[in-house]
């Protein structure tokens, strides 16, 4: 191909500048296990963007894993956490929750979102001591169909948490689509205290891999690292990941890198509304199209879309945009649907 | 310090031609989740290295993890694996085994290594069907003490363990320091008939993370991906993993890397002979000595050692080298050991 | 009270035959964990009934331990059970599958059942490996709703579960509930071969406690005891389930006990009926009605009912009968209706 | 055989009188999951007896799921449990509490109890964050070899437990024999005091099953009924326990019976000496003897004897007495002795 794939954001190693930092540092000897220097940075430049000062934050290598290690540490075996059906924890992760222990108790959601009302309504539902008990709410910003929350979606949800006794965890695999959207409305300093945790993702947006962990809440912290090695999660050369978080946050580079994600975005939906397609509204870095069955496997084929579903005329196809998507990756995919649909 | 230190072999990034290998590619798209063509040529690099061909080679991210994934994929809750006291599962993974729900069945060992007869003893003693029933036996070569297994030894340990039913398990996270240790009798490429599994460090040998996971054992390969990512252990971008190890593998670096780690050794057991203290014997890159406390102490500031254990008199400290030791670190620990004997 | 409620099926101790078995035999010596001459012959007598000559029978204590040991052996943590949204594994064992490590997928299910056609659509949709992977499907018959599996129900199940490789398991709780009302076309002696496994329940049936696990597929018995064992479900003095069932199948007081609760229903049905109430149609002893809520409140307390669920204006509630209903319980019924409703 | 075996404490249903107190209330309707009057008659007998006033009463099913239910809601999967090596958690349980998630961490006791020193010595090494984290200590009174601890051991060890931030549970599934010993020195009403946590066995001392685990600790009780649940060991017929207990503790029968096992363990003892064999101490009902292989063999044959360990010469071998053992029995062993010795 002479131009980069929809396909997701996570297909390139890393932003130059992140590999040039790992070069740069390469004679550099550092403590293990995260407790090194950059790593030390790293956190305190997270706890400054995110309004988290007083949180702690740990680095660990997926979302996944970042998952599955915090929801396990938080929750008791008898407990569940509270996510829409479409959430990743749901549905693409192996059942690595549930294999941990734990259940999930799914709720429709709108748009991929959870609501504070069917939150409220499984803590009403779930009253009797032979069901699980609800205890945490997760959620995904950018959600994986690439809506995002609004402040007051979020605080709405925070208060039914804080009243009924749950954790809010936010999943920030994409957060910095979130937090560059044109549509966003929370500033990056308020996640310090809109929920009790959530992550920073890096894999999906310039890193090799690296997750940033913050836990606002004082209570979820006592023998944390134990914990991180216990699930397998605690890498022995932590630094590489603190350099590399060290890199994006120190001048914005972690933003600039999801705000060009999202401009590309902004530019192949431009691009796509001329021509016979459903285009469904999504203010972030991944885009639901329909289109006819034929068009649909042209574009797969060529630009390697996922495919998210289909009925009996029509596939939906997902293109996603990233750090690496440029102006030409745009113009070919201009090329290529009036060479489809001419 | 004007010298590195022998605290561990993972102290640093990687070596330099694994960070300008991730350079080099900075701007390649590659397929996500390890199926793409570097971790595909890595693998084939470590199945003819090990005499492997048959084998299913899997990439991982650190020794616990890697530890813990296979261990948690083979046995059933009822099962347990048998290990020496010392071994790496039992002392340093914070229960990891044991968290994931397998019971670990120590032995005493000799010289940090277990034997064929202490195996052949655990399945005679745990016949009751209210035990755990033995079906792994797990080592690490080179062992957690330095030491090493000779083929003879090898050999024995995996004829009892097919007798037995059992499946012999290798932890190589420092497997390239046993096999380019001078006392070594076991080539590279009998790992591939010497047991059901085994895996290739790579962390303490000069790459950023990831372990290479080799099944030899046909039966112990289904659906093994999905249960990767169950436990969180899946990278997205595994050709970060990939790339590394085809760039070791690719022209003997791997086995470099380890032989001037063992050979920086050697002098320091040089160095270390000539001063009044206990230099216990190890054929790879983990020296054990015994020295009384103030020095002990001071040696260990100087040169960040692990203290292992202690006496009323004595502390015994560890030294470890690397592919990044040097000449001049070891002249500076002989310069140091002047003035401290003096 | 001078009547029964109805409650539930487990409010009183056992048959009085029961009982008198265990005093009689209460100077025998037997062998431990369910090693005796009773637990061999209550197997004989299950396998007869059941048609399952061929397989095992183990006897545990409870219903959701009895689901959770078999589930948690048959799978492994990254396969998944399919079960209609209100099984009982889903709703009212405290997450008990989860806890130990599975998730369940559910289905919408018809009238409390599972379809063939449901469990075909998951294997198609569960088709990518970081989803997780369907491998059982778990159905109670009757349901947790008092319907009951026609034969050819069951039939399309288990050709669809073979023919994409789903173990199929049966809850029997309340199988002789089942297998004893009018509306039955399953003989008893089909489920040696209609399923994977099945259990055949004691403790809603008029033992003090004990279930039956019938397993039907060879490859799924391989250590069993030793897993039970695991679980904390292997009873010391198992011949105290075996003596009970031995008892009760010995001459067929087991479907008789089961015969004479769904007749009660049948005759609380009939009572039901002559009032201003919704009455959902049921063939066994699980009876769900609605009614306004004043009238339903009343009820709950009199006949200590479970409230099943409740809209703006009626509230509906469980009736169940069991082996210790009796005329006069239906008559007591009949009385305090016409006062409520005169 | 014309005599009982001296095999174990747990081969005859029950005391007459616990089956005849079941057969007196077979017509009476109760609450169910233990909610039933009859337990919480039992709960307050056993506050009472035990100097548990303000503890919390659960019952369960047996010692192995006691175990298992306790030490799991108490430990995180980071934590481990301190117990001897000869520990039935460790040897007896196929690895229930590893299979749920949970390190043992094993030390060597004296005359197999667990020493204050041990646990000390413990909480010194397990001092790294990669080490399993120690957060109980698990001991049996009477252990598994039938010794007792005195109350300064108990207490020294309670001391150390609370100062070094440890949980400490007894294991008593023989506790009544301990208490009922000749050699106690340990009220049962101190048990309240002496521990975080116990349980009063049943299975071993005359009921059909049975163990109720009595929590001292005020913080480790929140939700454990949903956590009983959740390891498939709620009783929905918790009545079945709670009618047992009530009866054996109602008077006093629960110690009568005990020490009618300990009262004839010393006839057999007495007789034992006459013959050239080694008995070790041995204050309870469980006797360890040594004889040669021959006469060992025929008297584990004729009075179906645990054997327990052997050498080249002898085996030892274990008579256990019981509720039901009796002046006949003891005088068959003579006479079996005569013959084999004559």
């Amino acid at each position: 191909m002479s131009h980069h794939s929809f396909k997701n954001d996570y297909s390139f190693l890393a932003h130059r500048r992140v590999l040039e930092a790992l070069l740069r540092l390469q004679d550099e000897e550092n403590i293990a296990y995260g407790l090194d220097i950059h790593s030390d940075n790293a956190k305190k430049l997270i706890q400054n963007t995110f309004g988290a000062k007083d949180s702690e934050v740990y680095f660990l290598t997926g979302g996944t894993q970042t998952n599955m290690v915090f929801i396990s540490y938080v929750l008791k075996h008898y407990e569940g956490v509270i996510a829409v059906e479409s959430g990743h924890i749901n549905v693409h992760e192996s059942a690595a929750v549930e294999g941990n222990g734990y259940k999930i108790i799914t709720v429709k959601g709108n748009n991929g979102k959870v609501t504070a009302k069917e939150i409220e309504e499984v803590t009403h539902h779930y009253n009797d001591e032979h069901m699980v008990v609800p205890k945490m709410v997760y959620l995904s910003n950018s959600t994986e169909i690439g809506s995002i929350y609004s402040l007051q979606e979020l605080k709405d949800i925070y208060v039914v948490c804080q009243r009924t006794g749950l954790y809010l965890f936010i999943d920030g695999a994409r957060l910095a689509s979130a937090i560059t959207s044109s549509k966003n409305d929370i500033p990056a300093s308020y996640y310090g205290s809109l929920c009790d945790a959530f992550y920073v993702g890096g894999t999906k947006n310039g890193l090799l891999s690296g997750e940033a962990l913050v836990i606002n809440h004082p209570s979820l912290r006592v023998n944390f690292r134990n914990h991180i090695k216990n699930k397998g999660a605690m890498l022995a050369k932590g630094f590489v990941l603190g350099i590399q978080f060290e890199e994006v946050f120190k001048d914005g580079l972690y933003f600039e890198l999801a705000k060009h994600a999202n401009v590309m975005a902004e530019k192949v939906k431009e691009v796509l509304k001329e021509y016979p397609v459903t285009l469904y509204p999504s203010p972030t870095n991944q885009i639901f199209v329909s289109l006819n069955k034929k068009a649909a496997l042209s574009l797969i084929e060529e630009f390697r879309l996922e495919r998210w579903s289909e009925n009996d005329s029509e596939i939906t196809v997902r293109f996603v945009t990233s750090f690496m998507t440029n102006e030409n990756d745009v113009s070919e995919l201009k090329k290529f649907l009036d060479k489809l649909f001419k």
